[in-house]
């Protein structure tokens, strides 16, 4: 009876840094060797980090990600690794004659052991909806990889693979497959993971193999990838789950395919979903500071709760010291905004420093003679200015505070409050802005923490503060209704006809989904955040600005 | 011997606006018949504009082009064309079993006679490669239409389907066509007419028949459909060619596949490279504008050459009395600079304002201490707020008035004049700026008109002017250098090693395409433009921001 010791490696690549990723991956080698590790798998792409977007028309990239593979092959043996197996996800090129549109490669797993690879599966089926463009990014495969190591068979699949029916993955029967070892870059959606633990429960009982499904971690962009990597035996049962929103390695003995035990202490459930959300956030924004290069971000703080929450955020992510916040107070701004920002502030010990804009604003509002909604954007411009100068000035990255609710309805001032290149909040509506909120204090508290947020910023009616008494409700409708209508539109792409039929009121409908609508030219403007939800702003949804469509 | 009048009409729908669109349809209806036509063609997604993007999976979106479909067979009907044969294209559902991914729609073409719907041909090849989505947004169709009007026999396909091997299309001569009919929506792009042409050619000699190929017309979004259909007979000759840049409606007797004319006056070739983007670019800026429902444009006139140009650009669009010019000198604008706007605006009529920065800069730079390049930023965010203000107060649409050159190396400030709706010149290298500018003057000249932009705005060194005696090449290589080494790297996707090769300068080569990198995040919230070239910044390049890749 074999007894195979198989290890995860979910790791946090950085797109393009094919060298540094490879240098990551080796790290891991070592590791998973001195464990006892006779096979060790990776996670989709995760030599050149995922999604590689149009670099994959770009053959010298494909070329270096070739080569790397190759020079991975090597160090393993250099290392005394003879007759370890590694399992690695990398993209290659495609043959001339396969090669369609501007495609050029192929989304590969090789396996490699004794100084060779051994054998490279292509991805079959290659995800083009939502965030994902793979169509136009890669040519597919439609061969499974079935190889034997140290008396057990295991065959390759990556992601997409076994969310839809057919190709490769149902051949993994008739190949005689122990385990499936599925490669993913698969980013985090609230309640993704049932989707996953439930795709792979189905697959070893259609197939009858035990599966091994490594996942990526870490921001890319608007994505967050976050981890969780599971095993589960030919029985179904969960054998091993790893961290999510951490770099993991995971160890399981395999004597047969029914029959395998995870190395070491391990917790098979996880968090809440707030938990979770708020991990993907923190991690969301630490990947783009980190991989971008910036030390410390600037954000304005009003006193509201969106910049309460993006603070937090920064500070569970980076550091409070790392946080610059920016009080900016006009003649609108009420005492209790001034005094909740700068509690804020004081509670995590981030820097703070006050600007009021009087004496910035009146030369334009005289120059141009600005009354009304001009004068009103005009603060919010000039607040925009303030950001940005420090930011060239000290080096942060400006962080735009606005939630999906809001940037839906457009409710903002382009190149005003929305000035930034990383948005938190933007797939965050409204109503799960406050639950986080209330979550994190919560957390806090359970943890004989002082709680982050002013609770006077959860418990006020929310105003933009740009003109006398102004309040959000002034110009849309209360929040649990305004995020309920844009669930079902933006989500579910209802349309008026459906809504009306959902008991929402006819007046409401046709001005929240105007505003959404005319909209389209800020959003195509604005930062990127992380995605949490099914259907976010950006990739995901894909709309037209000269749109008439009205139905 | 039959002798049937097909007519080509060349119309530019709205994107979304199906019940205009419909209308526009009829009236082409209307025209057509009292010019004698036995068969109409329109372009593709005549009826709901195109690309209509994700608008492909909203149900009620697809369910009222289908109404719309029946209305326009029983609108021909009763307005007694028994008769005529209309080919309309349009989005139908696909069948469920048929949906995939986010897909529940095809890309069709509809043959209308007689008050019904006679046949339904679905797009075979789905373009997913450069600006194009259509994976992600319809389902494929495999079979050829095929159908007899009077004596002759017509098939229908639709654009990609004749830029890709196999497929319906290759069954045209096996179904014995005379006559192909190819709907498209095919985007401008300089030289891109010959490739058509040469397409068509190449199909009629394959296939053995005729081909009658129209076009959109019309800018939608960061495209512009420039029309120019062509008919093809079976022996490859040119039979007739439709307006570009503007709709038309063509006639054709035909008595068989090579026995065929045009109905009317008719010219077979057209302007060259120069007079086609400057009205491809008119033609996009026009059409943002007015399906937006701006009636008049502002931006900032710097005396410079690239502000020239978009204004003379927006004065030809929209006519001088709605463009908005105005002049923001700062202590470092050169009386030069001044009077080179001045003469701009005065030149066509433009209307023509000074306000002047110093006042509204000085207070932030106290305030804030800014020197340096914050300093420099500031001074182009003062300006972006004065110009959204007047936006904002005035209603114009803003012009952002960034060449392609600057915008790949991220020469430019965010928020600052990069600030507006939308970029006439996104997609033009300063090199081909310069190009146009005396291609428009000397244009003017030809009609003994005055000559739109001022000669010292063409002739003096391009200068940011934001801090004293600054010219462009302070921080840029020359020009031409530029433009080549962007060329090479952006359109043709070279490496470093293929510039070294190419024989760049090495460190000029490590600058540049840094710099390029480096700007991806500000390009991802830039406005959007005319696509023109091979490979516009926009959807037709999609790069992660986080980006560590340096081959």
């Amino acid at each position: 009876m074999p007894n195979v010791r198989l290890a995860l490696a979910q790791t946090n690549p950085t797109v393009g840094a094919i060298q540094a990723n490879l240098a990551q991956i080796l790290e891991q080698v070592v590791l998973a060797k001195q464990v006892g590790a006779d096979i060790l798998v990776f996670g989709e792409m995760a030599l050149t980090g995922y999604p590689i977007e149009d670099l994959a028309s770009r053959e010298s990239f494909i070329l270096e990600a070739e080569l790397a593979v190759k020079a991975l092959a090597s160090k393993v043996v250099e290392l005394g690794y003879e007759d370890l197996a590694v399992v690695i996800g990398h993209p290659a090129m495609a043959n001339v004659q396969e090669q369609t549109g501007w495609a050029i490669a192929k989304n590969c797993a090789s396996v490699i052991r004794g100084g060779e690879v051994i054998g490279t599966y292509a991805k079959h089926h290659l995800p083009n909806y939502s965030v994902f463009d793979e169509y136009r990014n890669f040519v597919p495969g439609n061969e499974l990889l079935t190889f034997e190591h140290k008396g057990l068979k295991f065959s390759t699949v990556i992601c997409e693979d076994i969310w839809q029916e057919g190709g490769p993955v149902s051949k993994l029967a008739d190949a005689k497959t122990d385990v499936a070892l599925i490669l993913n870059g698969s980013p985090f959606e609230i309640d993704k993971d049932d989707k996953r633990l439930s795709l792979v429960k189905n697959l070893v009982q259609r197939q009858d193999c035990a599966a091994a499904y490594v996942n990526l971690v870490g921001g890319q962009d608007d994505l967050v990838f976050d981890g969780d990597s599971i095993v589960i035996d030919s029985k179904g049962r969960l054998i091993a789950r790893a961290k999510q929103f951490k770099s993991d390695l995971v160890f399981i003995d395999i004597a047969a395919k029914d029959d395998m035990a995870v190395v070491g202490e391990h917790h098979l459930t996880k968090p809440n979903d707030n938990w979770q959300a708020w991990n993907a956030l923190v991690l969301g924004l630490r990947d783009y500071i980190q991989k971008n290069g910036f030390k410390s971000v600037v954000l304005g703080l009003s006193g509201g709760i969106d910049s309460a929450v993006c603070a937090t955020i920064a500070a569970d992510a980076i550091g409070p010291e790392n946080v610059f916040g920016v009080s900016m107070p006009s003649r609108y701004s009420s005492t209790g905004s001034k005094d909740d920002a700068e509690d804020l502030a004081s509670r995590r010990g981030i820097n703070y420093r006050i600007q009021a804009i009087e004496n910035l604003v009146s030369p334009f509002e005289s120059a141009l003679d600005l009354t009304g909604l001009p004068a009103e954007n005009l603060q919010a411009r000039v607040r925009g200015v303030i950001l940005m100068a420090l930011s060239n000035k000290e080096g942060h990255l400006t962080l735009t505070t606005g939630n999906k609710s809001e940037l839906a309805v457009g409710y903002s001032t382009i190149y005003g409050d929305s000035v930034g290149g990383y948005a938190p909040l933007k797939d965050v509506e409204k109503s799960l802005v406050w639950e986080l909120a209330k979550w994190r204090n919560d957390y806090a508290r359970s943890r004989n923490e002082v709680e982050p947020i002013p609770v006077s910023s959860i418990e006020k009616p929310p105003s933009a503060e740009l003109r006398p008494d102004q309040v959000d409700q002034d110009s849309l409708p209360p929040y649990d209704v305004l995020d309920a209508i844009l669930e079902s539109y933006i989500n579910q792409r209802k349309s008026r006809a459906d809504l009306v039929l959902l008991g929402f009121d006819q007046a409401i409908i046709e001005k929240v989904l105007t505003l959404v609508d005319r909209a389209e030219w800020k959003r195509r403007q604005g930062a990127i955040g992380p995605k949490i939800t099914g259907m976010a702003f950006g990739r995901d949804r894909r709309l037209p600005i000269t749109n008439k469509y009205k139905g």
